[in-house]
């Protein structure tokens, strides 16, 4: 097994793992917040506003967990700093 | 065990696992969301546009992070640049 | 172990592991709306159509989910990119 | 260990697997499903019939994630591509 | 270790594994819809007839993924045509 | 280690295992289902029958699952075909 | 490791892990049927004697689960037939 | 490693373990019915006889899964046949 | 590794495992014993002694199965007949 | 590795393990009694002394099982039969 | 497999690994302060000041940990001290 | 690997993992106790004083099971037995 | 695998798991308590300067368990003296 | 891979599971007491400080197990004693 073969395959199965296992918090979270945001409206329909403005804000700032592990990922495959040394080394 | 079978292999489980791991989450996220909305609906039907509205933004969101694991695994399998490297080692 | 058998066990286990795990999200997803959607009629039974039409666009939705996985597993055994080009440089 | 062995073998697991880790998540949603029905019936005795409909049409589609698994399982032990190639091979 | 003794332990292991987990889901989900079942007729004793035809469509709808399972583990033992082609070429 | 061996420890364990873990959810069912009809003959004593006899019905349905995997762990250790060729095998 | 170890490590482990691990479910559901039983008979002490008849009934049908795990852990003890038969082909 | 110390390992291991995860379920079941029972007894004083009878016949049933693990544990460190066997092999 | 070192290692770790993971359940079941008795005394304080009474019956009843774990334990370190035999067999 | 070492790292990990998980179980079972317990004196002041009496015996039965993982802890450092007797060994 | 290659699986892995399980609790935890949040607002929409500003301080903490979790990530991609140290010793 | 840092690695790992798996259970525990403490000096301010007492009393208690793995920690890596017996027989 | 790789990978991971399981739990409390902070806000509008600055009290001190494994997060990465001292060696 | 790398990376690995793993069970209970002791004064505005004092008490208290785990990784790392001991040997 060749050094480059290796570190591709922990780049693979990295970049996989990092956005599978990442995008499990996010989502749930951001579906528990959207839930209660369509409650919320069913209570109090002329908050309506309000709610739905807070909801987006509170989305966007969960979702930013799943975007850095996005970040990492597309990183991973296509900006790897350790697969460039390493292709540099075995082309050298 | 060759270089080329070896990630081949690793590009084959990372794109599956990616894929499987990641639709766990948006599913049981966006049940949760759509389950409200449809208890919302029947407790103020006359407040069901904006709730189906705030319903689907919510889960476009939500689908944004299922729909990140479906490209990073299609990157894996259709346009993966460690298999592409992979192949023109071998193939030189 | 040839490297023609190694591919094609990681793509039958890839395969069957990718559709296994990832319909178990979709379907408790899928039955928490269904569930609640069916709550809410015995609710509002004038807002049965709404309640309905919103339970099936959320079900596409959460399907949507599974049918990636799907479209992943059939890619693995119909379509697997590497399989072919392992089989190519094997009867080459 | 042969080739067409460790295909078979492969094959025999992921097929067992597909389909009794792709039994859990349907089967636990249809039974939320169901229960939620029972329950909505006896609420509305008079709502009877669009519950009926709506949760067959929810079982339906809940049940299709685990058609899924079971004909990708299937698939796996009739009309497995890698085993016939597998065996053509060795039987070439 | 020979080709015959690992397909047939492969079908060993998995029969039984599949069956095992696979009868997990839907006995709970049948106990859920069974438990709600009898709650609705005491809530309900009138309707005790539509409850009752109701709950045995979903008890048969979701004793369908376990036959799926059972039927996945009888082939994989009386009529597993991987352990018929090992026998053969063992034979041969 | 001889292939009869194998084949034994093989079929061991997955007895063992099949009824081990087969057992757990019908038990849980079971008990669920139980419990509830406790408590409905505690609300509606009036219909003591009816809900006796939905239970037993329903207790015979999720006790057919663990009695699958019983038949399976039976099949396994007296009449298993794998075990049978391969004493014929070696004795031949 | 001879044959006869091999084997009698095998059964050894699996009687003790199939009865360890069958008797989770049903003394969780055993406990929850109980339960529910003594709160009915607190809410209506008339019908102590349906509420009781109806428990023995389904701690029976609970316990048998545990039965079939206890039996095949007997077997595996005192009337293993692998165990017989590679202590006959050892003895010859 | 020798046969005896082998079978001596696997008996010591299995005793310990079918004990231990043995104990979990029954102290569980038996601690929700107790529970319940005291909490009945505080609802309905005047039935304390009826309810101290059927928690003790429950706990009774429940128990009888914990001594199986007992029992197996016990033959196994004390009257294991497997032992005894292979003993009389090593020492003949 | 000689065969005294071996048995040593399981009877230490079986005897560790064996007390600790047995002690898990009991001590839940006990905890939610207790905490329902002193729910039950601050509901029916005039009921204090029967409730006492009960308690203590019952925590008596899940300390067995904790009690199974330790003198299984303290025979593994202290009584071990497999120990003596394996030191018997190396001092001759 | 020689067998004074291999039955000191077993006495280290199994000592550790055996008081680390030994002690989840009874802090949990304390922290919901307790909890009740406070729970009850602020509903029944004037009960005060009876619940705290009742507290302390339960949280010595409780404590008794982690009790019981010290002691064994203990007695694997300090007087592990064990461990003389490979010492006198390895010292004859 | 050089010590290059070595410290680069390494460096990939734990950055891809620590993002991931890292953004799990954050996301949970202002899914959790976010739909507490929409409650509130529902509830007391004159407080929707207070409310979102005492959300977004508390959004601002969690993402905290979060933000620990991408810094190491991106200091293990981008300034890895061990990774500088090896390709130093390696180019030397 | 010589036996003295297969000691040093037991004695650290045991440590670590003993105070660390060690914590949970009291931490949660006591977190339980406090906050039903808190939740009754609200709902009883006149209880204050025996609310605490007894709170006190009872983190004491649950104290005590962090403070054994705490101790056992400490006695593993200042005052090891078999650290000291395996430095003075490597330094004989 | 030269000693300055195997340490390096050590820290490398190490550094990773410490942070991603160290911010699951602070992530969690942190979620939990302001989520309640905003409930009780909108329960007691006047009270809000004390419940945010019993918050922001809570955070910190909730917080630091996250920066207790930042800082040995940040410690094994650029202060680490089993590297320094490997180092040395190895430059020797 | 010698005796000093060894003890080296059992520290890292030691020092950063301890913290990380020991930081879950104190942050999740700070949570759970500090979220009651905001509800609670909101229930009880005049009791304020009584219930703040509590509530500081209550987090010291759970704070000191992460703490403990705190003070154990500081000592893998700084003053460690299996450490010092190698190093001499190494040196010597």
């Amino acid at each position: 097994m060749s050094d480059v073969a290796l570190v591709a395959v922990a780049s693979i199965l990295g970049a996989a793992v990092c956005i599978a296992i990442g995008s499990i918090g996010p989502a749930l979270g951001e579906g528990r917040a959207a839930s209660q945001a369509l409650n919320a409206i069913a209570q109090q329909p002329d908050e309506a506003n309000t709610i739905t403005r807070t909801l987006f804000v509170s989305l966007a700032m969960i979702e930013s967990t799943a975007i850095y592990c996005f970040v990492v990922s597309m990183i991973l495959i296509f900006a790897n700093p350790f697969w460039d040394r390493v292709l540099a080394t075995a082309g050298g």
